[in-house]
């Protein structure tokens, strides 16, 4: 089956066609063709979506289904009559754009809608760090902090969507920083975000060498975090991503800080080792959500595809 | 079909043994008897516990299942080699208990188990406030913090079961109290809890009246906690019972505080009137569990009852 996949980010839209293998969803996606677009004015920005697609389609034939994986806040509930649409973005040109249904009328095709972090976790699930695992979270720490689930074997959805980034943290003892979350002030992204850091110490995080103490900070709040998520939603696996959470000390050192996090409420992570098979990088790097989009498609297509 | 229902607490077993009607799981199951039993020493109450159900069964129809929701930690999950006992409580005689197998090897009949909240929350799915929601969270405030939740039309499980009253809040900047919680000082159950509002004002929650300080702190930290839970899961429905949980004057200061919690992450939540919709009582009172477990055994026999 041939899908097109879209990771909507608002920094840029990644599109790519592909060949999903509907008989074996074991297999990674054959990518046929690929683009990345800035993420400009919504007109301007999907049409050239809309002319990657097409011109691609015209070389390896056309999508049969779309999979979008998009910032948020989005409505993704199927039957809401805001279905498709972009929500109170802070890219205020984007409120109220209607993604979905720019594919769904320029292409005619089946559309599957879903936030960033839900597509990513989809493509972890099916060819990254969480295959076989009913039940996980995929946290991405970066611009924003945003979580997707997969929960008792499906999407976690609900009234709209998580927003797990926004999840209360209790501030260090040491840390007088007010937050740099506009709506919460010292909530989990508005602590330990890529902002977070750079309004907190004056610099971006990739200016600070590794002793700085920020990294320690960060730590302490990235296990706070992965703790509380955990507690409130049991995850078999934590997956986490992103271009802070990403990065290998930090992970390393969130491990040796979360058993403490957990206070003994996870039986099954009480040392570092324990937190090493919690709390894992993604398996498929930074291109979790363009395959997941993809797979976001062929599920559509086929519900017992994951 | 007749089943036992028990809804296994630190401070007494609710057990019954009633009718479900499986050709309407729209019907309130019928009691046909039911007992509360103190929870002593294991043995000797799990002792009483068999008799009640061998005498109501002589009398009524001997059980074919039974559903069980129990106080935790617990391990729910099916295959797992501890499957359906007491795991690290602090009620220490417990530890380690087969609360499932004790009723498998008296009674011989299928034994459904899980935590005393995802028996309440199916209850109030199938017959109390939340019939016809697809997601939602229980949650209890009394002698301990706990949630049951209801996700994608299943009851969440995961890695054992979710510790709702053990993520982190934010302490309130008028409040020094060091929290009451053993493992994670100011979790929302250290903050939150009956224990808690006891041991920061010296006195039991129901010796305070309804205009001590005490219960303007316990509205900040539900709405706070609830917030949270929100954030992390996105129920369509929040279902807040228990002892301090269940005072009506708490759920409507709660409820004029929650929008503000959620700070507009919740589209749905910027009024009180909205923020009543979201946050509602039990629908079956302090009966969610005991009518739950009973729930409980019916799905064990047929998963399309909820």
């Amino acid at each position: 089956m041939t899908v097109g996949a879209v990771e909507a980010g608002g920094t840029k839209f990644v599109c790519a066609l592909a060949r999903v293998d509907t008989a074996d969803p074991s297999k990674l996606p054959e990518l046929l063709a690929e683009e990345s677009v800035p993420t400009g004015a919504p007109g301007p920005t999907l049409d050239i979506v809309r002319r990657f697609f097409e011109s691609a389609g015209a070389r390896h034939g056309a999508a049969e289904a779309f999979g979008i994986g998009c910032f948020g806040p989005i409505d993704p509930v199927p039957g809401s009559p805001s279905w498709g649409r972009i929500l109170a973005t802070p890219k205020k040109g984007w409120i109220g754009t209607d993604v979905a249904g720019f594919f769904q009328g320029s292409f005619g095709k089946p559309v599957a809608f879903d936030t960033d972090v839900n597509a990513a976790a989809l493509g972890e699930r099916l060819w990254g760090a969480a295959r076989g695992v009913e039940s996980f979270i995929y946290l991405t720490v970066g611009t924003g902090i945003g979580g997707g689930a997969f929960v008792e074997g499906r999407l976690l959805h609900g009234a709209s969507h998580p927003e797990m980034g926004h999840i209360r943290l209790c501030r260090a003892p040491d840390d007088a920083f007010e937050g740099a979350c506009p709506f919460h002030g010292t909530c989990f992204e508005g602590l330990a975000s890529g902002p977070a850091i750079e309004k907190r110490w004056g610099k971006k995080g990739t200016e600070l060498g590794p002793e700085h103490p920020a990294w320690e900070l960060e730590a302490h709040y990235l296990a706070q975090g992965v703790a509380s998520l955990c507690l409130a939603l049991a995850p078999e696996l934590f997956i986490l991503g992103g271009g802070v959470g990403g990065r290998p000390d930090l992970l390393r050192r969130t491990r040796e800080l979360l058993p403490a996090a957990l206070g003994g409420y996870r039986r099954d992570v009480n040392t570092t080792a324990e937190a090493s098979r919690l709390l894992v990088a993604p398996g498929l790097g930074t291109r979790s959500g363009i395959l997941g989009a993809a797979g976001l498609a062929a599920l559509s297509n086929d519900p017992g595809f994951a």
